[in-house]
């Protein structure tokens, strides 16, 4: 049977670039994921609440068939979400005196001014702009713009940028991105005014490394922000520790944004972390190439070097999501009193979403306008402090890594310090309500060879649902039965199928995609490459006084094309499986190794929500 | 009789803004000075001497009937020249990255990117501009333009501003016309690498004052300009001792130029002086508008600060031009390997223009369209350190002043330094040997009542000439003959006349216009108002130990409406002068009051030359 479009899922596919546009609009399309009705997303960005509705507005740049500039949605929710324009309708876009080749990323001031929100983005005259190449002076500048209309369109500010270019003398590699934050803790460090607002820029220099540029404002009108040096800088192309845990620092710096957490969430006395983008490439480095983008987070303390400025120090730092497609994440403060929290009783949040490229950042063909649309935003995510408690305090803590210890326990445990990240609250609430099938297993043993079917008990009539199980491996696995590997098969059928499983022997969370896709024969840029994340599951004090191995506990979102892997509310991993036939809905476990593994609480929720009610037609395809 | 564009010039004038476009053309058409072949001529400045031809390349701001941007012309004696490009052709134009909105002022580094001629100049995004109102961040940046082929256009090279706007955290009043100069005297100071080359920025600070920054050049391309501070400010709206000699230093100062003089002309271990403009108002102070606009110079010493910056301190001041029209002057060292001084046998020179707006800076209703052209540039003149000798030491010197005492002798004289001007050698010459028509007359004693005739012993047929005199005051003029007023009376008939005459009591050279024009009856915008500027002649010590007054050597040149008045190499006072008639021809003595004056050396040298050999026709109307 052919869909609406003409196009038969039980048959091979065709070299699906020859296909007219539009005719596999829906074959991936998430339904609960941000995405605009139709064209290109490029990086979230330029968030904010709303002080006087209350709603939160998530944006993002935007690229239609011919305008560039930035687009958005607001939800009450954190589940719907509601175009702020129609189609094809940003709420800033290039072209201006400022800004006359691009607009890029941006952030938000709530109350900014004339108390109205406030864009300070980086405004673009120039390019090609690329860490590899000379830099073109001038061609990234930080400019403002306002909303009189409730977000709908922002308007330029009638002047010059706030910040017209990098720092003298800095040869930089990049200069954009502009995130705005306040923070009480800054503020008595560095004397200033209270309440001020910062801004952090990011970038790196050439010959140096990335950096963080941080400034901070100067006026009530935003107009001019005081350089205080880099916040944070690394040498190019380094590493925290050997790189296992947060890749490379890589030569350029993107969209570094600022937080404050505690373990309930966004607490301006809280740690700060910061998320970032890190760019660099294989030797031999080629223009205008990143091989690597990758999505990192770090915390660390801030203190005066001795000429007065602030200057970030690292405690600890990992991946923010470990798939390669994710990258670009941006996040805000959403407050206890938006309408969303309101409803869901938050605390003060942070809620950040990353995109997902659908071609690897521009460098893939996939067949985009045979799609009609490319790209998506992650789930948004709440990030936190998390700690882990009851850590047996052994060599697999002591490490440079993604974690740090934070108290030392006088039963010989540790509490160990994180990045926390959970799926929103709201968002995971629906998808479980709102499933329109619940598939619950039962708890099982695998690998003692009492079970040989891995079959679930029930099979899914679409590829919309969320996984959720925990597995726990036996402490023989840190031995001899190390080989274990263990977690569920999906999206399967005899045509295709995808693995997600913990590696036991590398600590590593794998999403085996060289399955996964009939069509990838067929057409070139549908990637079927691995793609994995580590994930050091520790020693824990039982209360009797035994060591276990701490349990893993998966959550799969499967939305259309998108698939994210979150594991133990501090690993991401979020990619897509572009799966052809309509028949590869099934799901089974998944066990290889000798040791066993304990299955519990494995659930499947089908059909996650529709995140777009207020659109009159899901499918909107390219003229 | 009717001129070939069918105006009578024998009758009465019309309102002239009632006539068709370009009829009066040449009406009041300059012969020998710079002007475009039509249209609308600003602010002189990117003066370079090409160093591969030895042409000295002159630029103005230039505004065709629908482009702006700059032209100019080159010329290898002073005499003549050349348009580097055929009517309304810019050498530059606006509307690019840097500069959507217009191009201003700039300057140019004759050996500058790959060793070619660079500009410097300001490129403007945002207006209105004026130091009366807020000042719009980013609207004046410094940017650059190189040219290929030999001046006839300037690429702007693809990056942004080297100077990407005002110092952070001034509040500018303006920050514009770059003027980049070299000085092994500041590289000493400053400890800067050989050469290197610095550029003012004109402008001010909104509740303090005006001031020239200083920048010094960062990169071997001219990309980055590297702020050290305020090289000159002064309180705002003061004045240099109690303003006689110098006007008022206003609000914000434009088109600072630097220079270093000695005796014969540019030398870079000489005096350093600045030209200047001064812009201020008359409370209340208006929004867009300056009432006054004073051409000055500026002479002094640099020293550096506690901060190790560069701080000009004046010694003294004066005016460059006395003329209320007569603004904007830029000039550029010409060395003496340019073909006009390898010709001439000149030294190295700094040769300067001024502009000579004919509509007082937009604000009249001068018949522009009717004219089919405006303003014009003055007469190139030679700038120098001037010095009056065997000066008597007595109160007439202890001033705060346009000069300074810089030798007392042992016999009771000082030798005074000051800022000399004449015109440029080859013009001069060439007025002078290439003239139709030579007048002379007879040295002659005026005011004894033996003469009573002062009418010239020949007359004039056209409105282009050189008046050259000497006139001497008697040591009585300082006692009770000091309503002494002598001069001549130009361009006159029966109907009309201009008389221009030194005044003793107030030491003013007076431009009395209020019966020049019988246009100005009929037509708004012709303005008959006087001008007036101070000279201050000193009592000189003969050889035989009498004192006498310094004689008065007044040149005058007459080129269509353009009148010039130079005296004493250290005065010179430019403005317009609209007569109608064609017989407004003839030129006479004049004298009033007790005191005799003797005239001697005068001398009229009728035709000036034709600047513009190379245009085809002369007239080239408006469409």
């Amino acid at each position: 049977m052919l869909s609406a479009r003409g196009i038969d899922y039980n048959a091979a596919p065709l070299n699906l670039s020859t296909l007219t546009n539009n005719s596999i609009f829906e074959t991936w399309r998430p339904r609960a994921h941000v995405l605009p009705p139709s064209y290109h997303i490029g990086d979230p960005c330029m968030h904010y609440t709303d002080p006087r509705t209350g709603l939160f507005h998530v944006g993002f740049l935007y690229t239609s068939n011919t305008t560039g500039g930035a687009a958005g949605a607001t939800t009450d929710d954190l589940v719907t979400y509601r175009d702020t324009n129609p189609d094809d309708v940003h709420f800033i876009v290039s072209g201006g005196i400022n800004d006359p080749v691009a607009v890029f990323d941006g952030s938000a001031i709530p109350s900014g001014i004339n108390n109205t929100p406030t864009l300070l983005y980086t405004s673009v005259s120039y390019l090609p702009i690329q860490w590899t190449a000379p830099y073109t002076k001038g061609s990234e500048t930080q400019s403002l713009a306002v909303s009189y209309d409730g977000g709908a369109n922002f308007t330029k500010v009638a002047q010059g940028p706030s910040i017209p270019g990098a720092p003298f003398g800095v040869n930089v590699t990049g200069f954009r991105d502009p995130y705005v934050f306040q923070s009480p803790q800054m503020d008595l460090l560095l004397g200033s005014a209270q309440d001020a607002w910062y801004t952090l820029v990011s970038g790196g220099e050439h010959g140096v490394g990335p950096a963080t540029f941080i400034y901070r404002q100067y006026d009530a009108d935003f107009r001019d922000w005081e350089y205080l040096g880099k916040l944070w800088s690394e040498a190019a192309n380094s590493t925290w520790g050997d790189g296992t845990w947060a890749g490379r620092w890589g030569f350029n710096f993107e969209v570094v944004n600022a937080m404050y957490l505690n373990e309930s969430g966004f607490d301006v006395e809280g740690d700060m972390f910061l998320t970032l983008g890190a760019e660099w490439s294989y030797e031999p480095i080629q223009p205008q190439v990143s091989d690597v983008r990758e999505m990192l987070w770090v915390a660390g303390e801030t203190r005066l070097n001795d000429r007065g400025l602030p200057v970030f120090q690292p405690s600890m730092a990992g991946y923010l999501d470990w798939g390669r497609s994710s990258y670009a994440a941006a996040g805000k403060l959403i407050p206890s009193t938006a309408k969303a929290s309101q409803s869901s009783a938050a605390p003060d949040r942070f809620v950040s979403y990353t995109w997902l490229t659908n071609d690897f950042y521009g460098t893939q063909d996939f067949p985009i306008r045979q799609q009609g649309w490319d790209g998506a935003l992650t789930t948004a995510r709440e990030l936190f402090r998390a700690v882990i408690s009851n850590v047996v305090y052994n060599d697999r803590v002591q490490e440079i890594a993604s974690w740090r210890v934070s108290r030392l326990n006088n039963d010989g445990t540790v509490e160990l310090a994180t990045l926390g990240q959970r799926i929103a609250r709201e968002a995971l609430h629906a998808f479980k309500t709102q499933a329109v099938k619940v598939i619950s297993e039962p708890n099982s043993t695998i690998g003692n060879g009492q079970r040989t079917d891995l079959s679930f008990s029930d099979s899914l009539s679409s590829k919309h649902f969320l996984l959720t199980a925990t597995l726990e491996f036996p402490l023989a696995a840190r031995g001899g039965g190390s080989d274990v590997r263990a977690g569920f098969t999906i999206l399967s059928s005899e045509h295709e199928s995808t693995t997600i499983y913990y590696q036991f022997s590398n600590e590593s969370l794998i999403i085996d995609r060289s399955n996964s896709s009939a069509a990838a024969a067929t057409t070139p840029g549908i990637d079927t490459s691995n793609e994995a994340g580590k994930l050091r599951l520790f020693d824990l004090l039982a209360q009797d006084g035994t060591a276990y191995v701490e349990p893993l506990q998966l959550s799969i979102v499967v939305d259309g094309g998108v698939v994210e892997v979150y594991a133990n509310e501090r690993f991401v991993l979020s990619t897509w499986v572009w799966t052809w036939y309509d028949a590869s809905n099934n799901v089974a476990f998944y066990h290889q190794g000798s040791s066993t593994v304990q299955f519990s609480d494995v659930r499947i929720f089908e059909g996650l929500v529709d995140a777009w009610p207020g659109r009159s037609d899901s499918s909107r395809p390219m003229p």
